[in-house]
């Protein structure tokens, strides 16, 4: 279980589409969301856009691997889509914020956490400002956050920065970590 | 610093040949050696070869990181150069038979270990055949250790397997490894 991870910004969609480009056995799950669609994202592929109602029954009965409050949307990781991936032998690859990440270090101690970050903060801001889509009130709130994330890069595995203009290398540098990995003589262990 | 062990007949000396012709920023570290070069074997360049007194002479003025013997001869590696290529900011690389991996580890316990082999005893034993340069004797005792080898793979951090034919996949995963490790967010420490 690969967890790709780190601040708004720091490029985590553009990696993941570039990743699933190289055709690598992997399974990218696809977590529940109860935030409005971005103009260029689709239901079922970036994320399961749910209602808070939908999201509340899915984690009273025990379906989310893990859950968190994203700013004021609410994300969960279907645990059964999991099961199933990992269950057909594919490596399973999240997609969490780092408040995310760190809940699923306690939930599978053994899974691969990859922090992804850009060269700098004032990088960070130009990004999320082009980006377009928040309000103020909310740009002001995720740049706060990503600030506090920046510090938690320790409770991660490895760290991948993803530069300008090479995202191909950030790419690279995860298939590697992926690939090492499976060359482990004590590999990871994995149960849900 | 990363250390390429395994079995004779699993074929690190072409591995290391090959992994040296992508031209990674690598130092190759040469041992010593006591035993005669083979035929195809360059002084300086595959190892040092010393006689047996310059060697006792370089293991009393602790000039070895780590010494061993293996079948008759004896084999160290050279601390001052180990130091200088790290000094010059390269990863260093080491080709040494799995005792001496061992010890390694007991000197340098963040040495990253790579443990290669191939995939069937059958297969090593008539590699070890083809190579005629060894004596039955000495062929019954290199099969005998390395089937003793084969049972240490615990000890490594990580196993390769040099399949036939498909030594580029073996290089391409060490090449992985090695970028891997670069990456991790607590790196390993050398001090020697």
């Amino acid at each position: 279980m690969i967890v790709i991870s780190g601040p708004s910004g720091s490029g985590k969609d553009s990696v993941l589409r570039s990743l699933r480009a190289r055709g690598l056995p992997l399974h990218f799950v696809v977590t529940v969301n109860t935030r409005s669609p971005r103009p260029d994202e689709k239901d079922g592929v970036d994320y399961v856009f749910v209602s808070n109602a939908r999201f509340d029954e899915m984690k009273a009965n025990g379906e989310l691997l893990e859950d968190a409050k994203v700013y004021n949307d609410f994300k969960g990781v279907p645990k059964e889509q999991v099961q199933e991936a990992m269950a057909s032998g594919k490596d399973v690859l999240l997609r969490l914020d780092v408040q995310g990440a760190a809940t699923i270090r306690e939930v599978v101690p053994d899974a691969i956490l990859i922090f992804l970050t850009i060269s700098s903060e004032q990088k960070l801001l130009e990004r999320l400002k082009s980006r377009k889509t928040e309000s103020e009130a909310d740009l002001a709130l995720r740049l706060e956050t990503a600030r506090e994330e920046f510090k938690r890069v320790d409770e991660f595995d490895y760290v991948v920065v993803n530069r300008e203009d090479r995202l191909d290398d950030a790419v690279d540098k995860i298939v590697a970590i992926i690939g090492a990995e499976h060359q482990r003589v004590h590999p990871r262990k994995v149960e849900l």
